[in-house]
């Protein structure tokens, strides 16, 4: 069951879109028409989001493997942050958990812990999609293999990922985003021949309001620690490439202190590959969690709290003015309420606001960091 | 001194940018490179932004008149807010004052006041451009004039407006939106003989957190008397055209209750549709003026504040995600602070927060108007 025309038809509740709109990224300035199935409310996740041969429990498949991936990542993610609730007197905030399907296949779970003692605001997600998309961003993908698909209809697409910010209460204990995701394309409808393509996205990076060296060191380390096991020329790039991403353009800032960042990834053979973006999920947990308890009892001031609810704004300006996925989520028609629980509970925007001309403790080396790049890490 | 180019060379502090970015709308989409001055801050606001003859005081032009009439505007309404503070015991909160020029003409003032006891963050804006425009927008708007310009170069252009957005703390006080502009282009730079072209755009609207008929037909039956002075349609059209224009796509919602909004208005003598946008502009303070003199003590809950702010945070989405003259102004890199004085100074997103399980008084009938379009009233 393919849907088919001249759309992007994926509703990937925000987890998937940063993929798909960077390979899509001419279709998307023309705002695409949309005609989803809408998602089904399930009361319990479905042991897979998968169809065909591929839903077996014992498919060895990239599509089937990488799902277990993503659902077993959110389990730990989430089961780790309770336990930090959970060891700071906030037994019993727990996720809460949303399963959706669609008729065509494929699906999703949004687990959100809000309100907790430790975190304001937590959202780990997955989601699979099944979808076509125009085949101008198959051939953008694979320029080796444009020659012969030049009349191609649309290209039936797979994709899944996990997808996850974290904001805590602490003004000392900085926001975490990851997400990662893999995609596949059949041949195009018209060219049953045309090779298939994959590739691999994703990344883990750091927004704190005020920067603690000790922190920042840890967070990266473990990013590169990750890289290095595989390639010695990941980190740097992706390092780069994560600062490059998470730019708030209208205001000459990063968004954080970055961590890495890649997309379109296909130049290392597939094994290799879904390796990596386990190493790097699995990655999550030792660069974040201690961070988490050195700063989530850390005594902090009216000011502090301030300071942080305007770093806050420029989360909420970055979510939705650029971030790819947050953008294409909201013009394809995905599920509301997964793509935007990036967003913080509270965020504030004051007029003018000069940091220079406030009492916020260590407000200028975050300052100096946004102004000059976070090469300094 | 023009710039010149390919490129819409506006900074209009957000001002303006809502008619330019309807006008060039196909430009935006490839987001137009900027290369401009960067604005000059002045102690205090000089007697005109505008240049050459048009900068004596006496001058009648369309353009001098327009300026005067926005700047008083702009004293007129802080005056009145600065009278409701005054008369809540807030004496002593006063709009801070920003003013600024440009080298090649053109400059702007920014009014702002926070933290009052009736207002949370009030703006009001003024703003004059000069600058260069595509010529695809010139015939875009002009197609009777398009046959001669098919090759005209980049075509300058003048743009004057006020905009104001003020949200009061009480959350039975509703948001205030306002915005008047007038536009002028020369002939494009290759083409001397095209014909000049202007319009008017504009429009005043209302958001409240909670629906209080008394408040929304009091402010609708103003916006309609300022419109039946001079043309039985605009009402009608400029309230439909309203509803269409503050619509959360994402969330299927309307931003507020409406009010009127108009854009490339020219199918009336220049003479008359000055004295329309001079009517509307006078007609804010008696539109709302009154409804936050009712309001702005009403006593409240910590309920009625959460719903209060989690409809700041949509106010956010539509300006971020929709809002012409936010979009534009962001991309075109104009004065950050006066185009992002628009949002509210807190917000909040809940996940999946469904008004129906809460204890928001009166949220029932806001969710239907938001669901079924603000036809009602």
């Amino acid at each position: 069951h393919w849907l088919v025309g001249d759309k992007t038809s994926t509703r990937g509740g925000g987890v998937l879109a940063g993929g798909l709109a960077l390979k899509s990224r001419s279709h998307t300035a023309r705002r695409p028409q949309v005609d989803m199935e809408r998602e089904t409310p399930e009361a319990a996740p479905p042991p897979t989001f998968l169809r065909g041969e591929e839903a077996s429990s014992g498919s060895s498949s990239a599509r089937a493997r990488f799902e277990r991936l993503i659902r077993r990542v959110q389990a730990e993610v989430c089961a780790a942050l309770e336990a930090v609730e959970e060891g700071s007197g906030g037994g019993g905030v727990v996720f809460r958990e949303d399963a959706w399907t669609r008729p065509g296949g494929g699906g999703g779970i949004s687990r959100v812990l809000q309100g907790g003692h430790v975190f304001e605001k937590a959202a780990v997600n997955v989601s699979v999609v099944y979808g076509v998309m125009p085949p101008d961003a198959y051939r953008a993908a694979r320029p080796d293999a444009a020659a012969g698909v030049e009349k191609a209809g649309p290209v039936p697409f797979f994709a899944a990922g996990v997808s996850s910010v974290i904001h805590p209460n602490n003004p000392f204990a900085p926001t975490l985003h990851f997400n990662y995701r893999y995609f596949e394309t059949e041949a195009p409808q018209d060219a049953p021949g045309a090779p298939r393509q994959w590739w691999f996205g994703g990344g883990t990076d750091l927004t704190p309001s005020y920067i603690i060296e000790e922190d920042i060191k840890h967070f990266h380390s473990v990013q590169k620690q990750a890289c290095d096991k595989f390639d010695p020329t990941f980190y740097p790039r992706f390092k780069k490439w994560c600062d490059d991403y998470f730019h708030i353009k209208h205001r000459g800032e990063r968004r954080g202190v970055g961590g890495i960042f890649f997309d379109d990834l296909n130049d290392h053979d597939q094994e290799t590959l879904l390796d990596f973006a386990t190493e790097c999920a699995a990655s999550v947990i030792p660069a974040y969690i201690p961070i988490i308890e050195r700063r989530k009892d850390t005594p902090f001031t009216e000011d502090h709290r301030a300071w942080q609810q305007l770093r806050r704004g420029r989360y909420v300006e970055f979510n939705l003015v650029y971030d790819r996925g947050t953008t294409f989520g909201l013009k394809t028609g995905g599920r509301i309420e997964s793509i935007l629980v990036s967003l913080p509970l509270t965020a504030r925007w004051e007029y003018d606001h000069d940091p220079r001309k406030k009492k916020y403790t260590n407000f200028l080396s975050l300052y100096c960091l946004n102004y000059k790049g976070a090469a300094i890490f």
